[in-house]
């Protein structure tokens, strides 16, 4: 493809972006397509000759579309928001068209610098202290691994220069709430830590924050049977209910342990960027590491993660590799982000993030957290005051835990009518939610959030959700 | 942002991109700017407001491309080709534009299946048997640490669901020819093996291949004395010299051990396209896991890693979560690719090389990729038959391995004065070349395979090489 086919066929695909974020309020939500349709409609074999942009269309309209739940989507009340805002979807652009190659300094200063920038512009809207640098990764699953690996070669002193986790004489323990996302056990057990060393401590009811209590307990047990206390990841902000695990209570115990302290984030590290906010990360500064997805309720495209430490030679120093292929004669001025985390290489990733900060500014974004904060507190008031509804956790910020009781029943029966009244939500097309359990029963998440959700849209929901639960079918 | 300002903006950022890949051979190959420049003609901090279009083209104009190392120069010939091929970057517009949430086969059906077929059409087209599947991930260095986990739980059957690495009683080893990438190193540290547990198997030279006897050796005796032989990661195509492992005789020698084969043909695994190159990959059918990145030689935008496996229960058994709240009725008979690796949510990654082989076609890229090796073969001839040039490797694909030898010179002699011409190539602004370590001394690396490098950059490029070589200045 030549340049002049491209620049035809990108802007018909640039028009047919727009078209679709101007039609997807009318599209239903959730995909309503079987396991295996998409598959089964796109040829079995890759073509062997070049393919016309007109039959590229017609399946990304015919077979990609309505395969897709949409999370762009107004009424899209699912999982947690996921917004691709379109300030960022232009810095993604710009970031394929350039190919850059993020292999080091050398090989891309400017991807380099423009992060080191981004993330600092980042920090500074959170208003964390000039201490903390970033880097941008995939996710916060990934952030969980690089810190659990950081903790685990600062409590073996480096054991991976040795024989490894496998030559340490006294297992070392990882702590976090019950209600810290799969991602935490799931990059425990990766790093090597096993099943057997990992802590799961209680939630306080009702706001399900760790219990320092437990905590300080358990840590003291396992050091007195001659185990390791070597991290602590603490929550900001869970997915089950945005509850915020008390920062600095926990830092206190991690020092007196000399133990490791990551922040997930993910979600909620949006709400740093209001101050009003800031008093539920109460302690943050003192933490290791604290990662924050701007590609979740902000708005950069996806897999815009940023990862923030107070000491990156300790990162390094886990994370580093040196191949003469790579070396140049900047190496020790400069960063060299392939240092910081898993991977070799890189996109520019920092343009989406520096597009959307750039073109929205700060003041709109602040604007539109601050809108969802008060729709999820007008909709907490509805729920509340209506007979047969509750809410099931505290609202610290945009998501709502609720459940429709409309007469006494058994748990068992709650649960049906809860995921009845729940998936007839969602087949409706009009709105979508998450059902998810609350210590072993099911319940609704609304996350509100979604760049395009007004309050219109919540209050349909609101009345869609009444007819479903309260409605004569369940 | 609304739809009608994207859309404008867009347009014109499609244009602009256009122009880049016209004017991109007009541009100096290696960035020019000094550590510090690129963050110091950007503003400190965020702004407030809404930013211009036009201001944010004018940063990119004047600070990030003159940053750039232009990787789609069709005289880079530095590390490895990093193609993003023009219909890949349609394939990115619409993943951005889509905002697509891969979480879970429901949350974005199409993004999953259309994923699952395109890791079939590239399977196809490699020649691969049915028995693989794949999935996408960020690059190799995330690709062989997952194998080298899915190994390690191979090995100690599952450890991580006990007392993790730290419980286990025998040390696991790992092999890895010299030549491997520094990325194997990192990712079997990062698994907790541990530095002491690595053996870097001896290569056969001029060949460079990992040497079977030796490896044969060192892993009867790590067996003699206690230790347990865990994986193997065989490299097709070195960075260093694109050398090939001899993986069939490799497998027979791990099928004894019981140890898992991991084969890295990160840069190289686009040669599978070609049937006549398929036998450097012989035995290729009998490993475990197989990682091939699209994004380099083939043209698919970063980050589009392919990592295949035979026994993908294998690898659901070490990576996957299963939070409640990505439950559905779904579950059983889709594919969930968070539970295929490292991260939970995914962007649509697999509408980059879905574009690039649907639009282009596998004729049009197996004919590029023959064009590479043509003109590699061509410029080995001529380094061949020059006076005072040597070639150090052989060249079974697109990268030469030379040095210029302009009289008898001590070894350190003959290392500044490689290193001298490679830079004065390099600051030249005309080609990019990387300079690297072969058995302790330097020599150059010219590594064919932009998508718009044609024989004539290449000549050019010979000349350079030899005005910069055999000048009077060096």
């Amino acid at each position: 493809m030549d340049v002049e086919e491209f620049r035809r066929a990108a802007h018909d695909l640039v028009d047919w972006v727009a078209d679709y974020r101007a039609r997807v309020a009318e599209l239903p939500v959730r995909a309503a397509v079987a396991p295996g349709e998409v598959a089964g409609a796109l040829p079995k074999s890759p073509p062997e000759g070049p393919g016309d942009l007109k039959d590229f269309i017609a399946v990304l309209d015919e077979v990609v579309v309505p395969g897709l739940t949409h999370t762009q989507h107004p009424a899209n009340f699912a999982w947690f928001p996921s917004n691709a805002a379109l300030a960022s979807v232009l810095g993604d652009i710009v970031a394929g068209g350039l190919g850059a190659l993020g292999l080091s300094w050398q090989a891309a200063p400017a991807l380099t610098e423009v992060e080191q920038v981004v993330c600092d512009w980042a920090r500074q809207l959170c208003g964390l202290s000039a201490r903390w640098s970033g880097t941008i990764g995939d996710g916060a699953s990934t952030a969980s691994l690089v810190a659990l690996l950081v903790a685990r070669e600062r409590a073996t002193g480096g054991s991976l220069r040795r024989g490894g986790l496998q030559g340490e004489p006294a297992p070392l323990t990882v702590y976090f709430s019950e209600d810290a996302h799969s991602s935490v056990t799931k990059a425990a057990l990766l790093a090597g830590y096993g099943e057997g060393n990992l802590r799961l401590v209680t939630v306080r009811r009702p706001r399900r924050e760790l219990d320092v209590d437990a905590l300080a307990q358990l840590m003291a047990q396992d050091l007195a049977e001659g185990r390791r206390p070597a991290a602590i990841v603490t929550t900001a902000g869970t997915t089950l209910t945005t509850a915020f695990d008390p920062i600095g209570d926990i830092c206190q115990l991690a020092r007196d342990h000399g133990a490791y302290v990551h922040v997930d984030a993910a979600m909620a590290g949006s709400a740093m960027l209001l101050p009003e906010c800031r008093h539920l990360f109460e302690g943050v500064e003192e933490v290791d590491s604290l990662c924050w997805n701007p590609h979740k309720w902000l708005g950069s495209v996806l897999e815009t993660s940023l990862l923030y430490v107070k000491d990156p030679a300790s990162l390094v120093s886990v994370m580093a590799s040196d191949p003469s292929y790579l070396r140049s004669g900047r190496d020790g001025s400069v960063v060299q982000y392939r240092d910081w985390g898993l991977p070799l290489g890189r996109r520019f990733r920092a343009l989406r993030l520096w597009a959307l900060l750039s073109l929205e500014g700060a003041a709109a974004l602040r604007a539109r957290l601050r809108r969802d904060l008060a729709n999820a507190q007008r909709l907490a008031a509805l729920v509340s005051s209506t007979t047969g509804w509750e809410l099931l956790a505290p609202v610290p910020l945009q998501t709502l835990c609720v459940r429709h009781v409309p007469a006494p029943l058994g748990a068992e029966d709650l649960d049906r009518h809860t995921l009845a009244w729940c998936e007839a939500v969602n087949s409706s097309g009009a709105a979508h939610l998450t059902p998810a359990l609350l210590d072993g029963h099911w319940m609704v998440r609304v996350s509100i959030g979604a760049e395009p959700t007004e309050w219109r849209h919540i209050e349909q929901l609101w009345d869609l959700m009444r007819e479903k639960a309260e409605g004569t079918g369940t």
